[in-house]
């Protein structure tokens, strides 16, 4: 195997030394290297600016992230025993932890695999490529995940936005086997259907499951509020706890025909209502309506999905949280989650403050909740952290 | 009932109103209201430079935080039937969590009583005061205590060092009722005795509590080494769990013998073995040894106790999370923990960063754990938060 070099400049191999593994493309020394050498998604082998080999990464040249370690060894590349290693290592971290295959089996960087996602629903693997060397290493992908777990099927649910700033054509694609529309999962012993290949992301949010086992210590006997429910994840998981009553708040109609569903799979339709609208607005109508809640989930999409969304951004949140403390009793639970990654947790905090300062409310965070141990955080990597869920309690002051 | 007034100066009413508890010395208008007027722990009502009432404090003139905030409401004071209020407010959250009467039952300015904690070991309390008002009110605090609970006896374990900065001498007193030596109690379905008029603090660290439970998960069959052990919290929570063996490490002889009896009292006695000595010589003489764990455990003292120590105590956690990983094998668990207040999150995450990439290491931090609810976090008061527990998997490269 013979792969081309690529040089960084003088000091820019200090990130990688690091454990970073991200190349920008101002500290390639183009000079010696062209990025014109280099097919998108091409590996290479990168060496400092001394001619010292670093590893070898997938080269995108029209990204500004410009290349991703795949190994620190040069004898590696992406190849299909390759990824069955990496696969195989991250798949025993799973099984150490989980009892049963129900998880995000790949997390990208986080398991030396930049650009890949694998969610595994059991027999069925939903994928998620997003550069330019993952998609070109796309057979090679497909043939180890084989190999390490004998799927029923694959799909490729590669419609992220991301793709577009790797030059990537938006696809979703059976690539193996036979995958049903809807999967079937299991999470803190809650059964759930969720749909893969036209629901969010690869249809569920695994990320959140610690979070939600813990929530379920509050539920019983409380009427629970869950906003931006999607297919109803804290919600049924709350009703299965024994909670009194759930009502669960999202503005498609699909979803909570899930969340209708996924009520019945559990036994608890006559606890779960779905109520389908804006949230903001939705919030305002229950406080209209002389509604109260015990507990309030407010779990929303990214507010800020850049760093230019910060400030309207941060003011989201600032008003949904606070709609959702204006429908607590006078002691109840708020579960207060982002997923943004640019709103760092101690913003967050400081937004409940200001909130509950505001409505004259008094709030102690007793639980902090994290990504769960199928999302690995690598220190190297910050945006590889995202996950932030606030267990608060809402009191009178 | 009428209180003296503290008037502050002009803008020094913004941290009160953002929701902090904290009146520095230099921003009361002594001009006005001159610190002679204040025996150390008296309350006083704050007022803003305008004359608007803020609340109750109670005042120490000698200290720098010379106010803390009792309540919002000019019309309580740290009377016993204020204090019965609040400690049942506090109370009623850890029965919500809590199946078991074990907790800290009151944090500080967390559940609105600046300067006291209470540990709850069934029916014995553990109390510490560590301000003059506190000093000041306890005919008071026992009352409401023996009011709320009717305890067999409550322990003054008065012998904190942040006592010399108010002024206050050093005592341990059973002021109510008797109080044995050793406290019982249980955490995770764990059984433990700790040593409460001779031990660290109230005697046990309850704060830890959620992550030695999740800690449990990963301990099956595994070799496990407890740094820093104390009494066996992690130690004899991971055997109980199934460990294959625990070794404990401590300085203190007393502690190890309590690490022996915890682990007779939970029938896990031929697993857990108890090793006295400095962690970090011991460490090095376990990796000269050849010895090797699956999951290591590291639950220093506070190595950053002032601002000032922060360059020697990052050192210290780097060196001993060092020592940590060398003893680990080629897949382990590594619980890396900190108590110091001082130390951000972030960077005991890029010490654990530096250290893995130092030895060639690599490292995913799988969970995180915060201090339980029974230690709640006021948003507006950062230094409420103080415990962090990383669990990380370390692999090869």
């Amino acid at each position: 195997m013979s792969l081309p070099t690529i040089r960084l400049k003088a000091k820019a191999d200090r990130r990688l030394r690091a454990g970073h593994l991200w190349i920008f493309s101002n500290e390639v020394d183009v000079k010696v290297t062209p990025f014109s050498n280099f097919e998108p998604g091409t590996q290479a082998v990168v060496e400092s600016s001394t001619g010292k080999p670093l590893g070898v990464a997938t080269i995108n040249p029209n990204t500004l992230i410009c290349g991703r370690l795949i190994s620190r060894d040069i004898q590696y590349s992406l190849t299909k025993s390759f990824i069955v290693h990496k696969v195989n290592i991250a798949l025993s971290l799973r099984e150490q932890v989980f009892s049963k295959p129900f998880y995000r089996l790949v997390y990208g960087d986080s398991d030396g695999l930049p650009g890949l996602i694998v969610d595994r629903y059991g027999d069925y693997l939903v994928v998620q490529l997003s550069t330019a060397g993952m998609e070109l290493a796309k057979g090679e992908i497909i043939a180890a995940l084989e190999q390490a777990l004998q799927p029923k099927g694959i799909l490729f649910k590669n419609n992220g936005q991301s793709r577009a700033l790797e030059g990537l054509l938006e696809y979703v694609e059976v690539v193996s086997g036979e995958v049903p529309d809807n999967l079937q999962l299991e999470e803190n012993d809650v059964f759930f259907l969720a749909p893969a290949k036209h629901g969010q992301k690869t249809g569920w949010f695994y990320d959140h499951r610690m979070s939600r086992a813990r929530l379920q210590n509050y539920a019983k006997g409380k009427r629970v509020l869950d906003v931006f429910s999607y297919v109803g994840g804290w919600g049924i998981q709350a009703a299965k706890a024994g909670a009194s009553e759930v009502v669960c708040v999202d503005s498609s109609k699909s979803a909570l025909e899930f969340v209708t569903a996924n009520a019945e799979l559990n036994g608890v339709k006559n606890t779960v209502e779905a109520l389908c609208g804006d949230a903001f607005e939705t919030l305002k109508q229950l406080k209209d309506n002389g509604e109260r809640f015990d507990i309030v989930v407010v779990d929303p999409p990214a507010f800020i999905k850049r760093r230019k969304d910060l400030t309207n951004g941060e003011l989201a949140y600032r008003r949904i949280n606070e709609l959702a403390i204006r429908l607590m009793e006078k002691d109840g639970i708020l579960l207060s989650a982002s997923c943004s990654m640019h709103l760092k947790r101690d913003v967050l905090v400081d937004i409940l403050r200001q909130a509950s300062r505001h409505l004259d409310r008094n709030l102690q965070i007793i639980e902090q909740g994290y990504q769960g141990p199928d999302h690995p955080v690598l220190p190297a990597i910050p945006e590889t952290e995202y996950l932030k869920a606030l267990f608060c309690r809402v009191t009178l002051i």
